[in-house]
């Protein structure tokens, strides 16, 4: 099959990679339409410098083979990308999102969805309603990162909260926030692009640059979300919350760490809140509803054939969401 | 008055300080003992570089005139440090510890109490149970402060809590964790006497070796309490916090900020909480009850007259609580 690698010596396309082969407990899944996330980016640049492999972990598929279940095949799919061992410490606590021994769905030691087939277990799909097409339902893994923030901070109609980094995630996390009514600003390098988000609502869009940042200081954000990608985005977003709010924190990247003034986390009582993978239900159901509306999103489909074109074309700037049609 | 006062050049006592005149809404207190904070000995090397005035944020008194409310006069008080303009937007907020325009005893804007007399407004003052004695009360400020943790984030007998750093407000936080009967281990450089604070209870004690960092990331603390006044105290309490853990950043302190890994805070969902100041009323009655006990935490009874010599001891490696005697 077609697949999308990432070699010691960046992206390359493999025409003759095997179909992998469904474990006991996994589904095999002909993968319809996956998407482009940053961290793919980030990992041809050298973050998660370990993986080689199939790179992709946003994707909408068919089960074609579910060995422990078929009832599954046939079905229209999205699946949550950690995959656990069932018995360590933290997934004896439930917490499987957080094993131990865990493996990742294109970004450590399971091969992705940049390809025309891909495996995963069971108990990490989702069945896909039918009024939720292909182009929504591969934003759902994304979107559940969005949602997590919801999940971890309570936000209401009378909370100000601040999007730092208008990029694919960053707008998502806006559309999953604009749905409590919150005093939503979101600021962003690419100004024009963001005002045709006709999804964002009501949000504030504000230009990356430093007249805004002293603005929006003195207005004192209760919550920032930091989805810059960016090292210098967790020191803007401490300019930017006020004494005793939140900043959640969702930027990996390769390159060196952030600096930042420890004391004023303590002095002014900050609130730090790292933030990965979210609720797969809640991401299908905003879909479903059309609470969130991700179509304005997408920038260009390109076959599975032309993907190292579509990394570098998702390298743009200002350019957000880019899929990829295996067998097209 | 004496008075010892942080000036350029250093710590120096002055015997000649005119006593201070309260404001309309303050008090006159006369301090009759005053506790040196590790947050001294960091001002004396530079952090919060501009205070030039009288050190000292810890202390019990006797208020000796109240103009707006005559009551107060005859009263022993321990004060909350921070002294609010009631008119900012955080004040307005009713979060009046983070006041905009504050000024902080002994720290920023406002003469302390290493002196004969002090000023505070009446609204930060508590009075003292007469079954609390002076050598106690002294302990209420960095008490509160160690109690904040348990306000910040919720902590049961079921949860396994690492305290890095064994000194002055180390061990109050692990005596105000203590009270939560939670599966409390301590981590400091002075293992010996570590043993010997009886109110730790069960408690374990680590010394801070790498064997220690090591045996106790494999149990993967719920919470870590980072209270080791050094840079290096985030990455070590980053190594020690299972996914989704909480650290609670106790550390202020002179030097260049903290380097860690701010991948790790997103990939493993690590929250990390700033804490500073806490509720006098929850130490107060700790110290009643019994429930904290402080005395074994003194090493050393100083005249103000002696008290460069006294920041001097505080600095000696293992020497915890030294208190100041004015008048003496």
């Amino acid at each position: 099959m077609d697949a999308l690698l990432l070699t010691s010596t960046g992206p390359r396309l493999e025409r003759a990679q095997p179909i992998p082969a469904p474990a006991p407990d996994e589904a095999l899944i002909r993968v319809r339409l996956a998407g482009v996330c940053s961290t793919d980016i980030e990992m041809t640049r050298g973050y998660k410098g370990g993986f080689r492999g199939v790179l992709g972990h946003e994707f909408v598929g068919e089960v074609v083979a579910a060995p422990a279940d078929a009832a599954w095949v046939g079905r229209r799919v999205v699946g949550e990308i950690n995959i656990s061992c069932g018995d360590c410490a933290m997934c004896r606590r439930g917490v499987r999102k957080h094993c131990q021994r865990r493996t990742a769905l294109g970004i450590a030691g399971h091969d992705g969805a940049f390809a025309e087939y891909v495996t995963l277990p069971l108990v990490n799909l989702h069945a896909v309603p039918d009024t939720v097409a292909d182009e929504q339902a591969v934003f759902v893994e994304p979107l559940a990162a969005a949602f997590q923030v919801l999940e971890q901070v309570p936000i209401t109609a009378a909370s100000r909260v601040y999007v730092l980094g208008a990029g694919r995630l960053g707008l998502l996390c806006a559309m999953a926030l604009a749905t409590t009514g919150c005093d939503l600003t979101v600021v962003g390098r690419h100004n024009d692009r963001l005002r045709m988000i006709p999804a964002l609502g009501a949000a504030n869009v504000m230009p990356a640059e430093e007249a805004a940042y002293t603005a929006l200081a003195d207005n004192l954000a209760d919550v920032v979300v930091e989805v810059t990608g960016a090292a210098q985005g967790i020191a803007d977003a401490l300019r930017l919350v006020r004494p005793g709010g939140v900043i959640v924190q969702k930027s990996t990247y390769a390159g060196p760490p952030p600096s930042f003034d420890g004391n004023h986390i303590v002095v002014d009582e900050i609130t730090i809140v790292g933030s990965r993978c979210g609720p797969f239900p809640r991401a299908l159901a905003a879909l479903e509803s059309g609470a969130v509306a991700v179509d304005s999103l997408i920038d260009a489909l390109f076959p599975l054939s032309q993907g190292v074109e579509a990394l570098a074309y998702a390298q743009r700037p200002g350019i957000l969401k880019v899929l990829l049609i295996p067998g097209a």
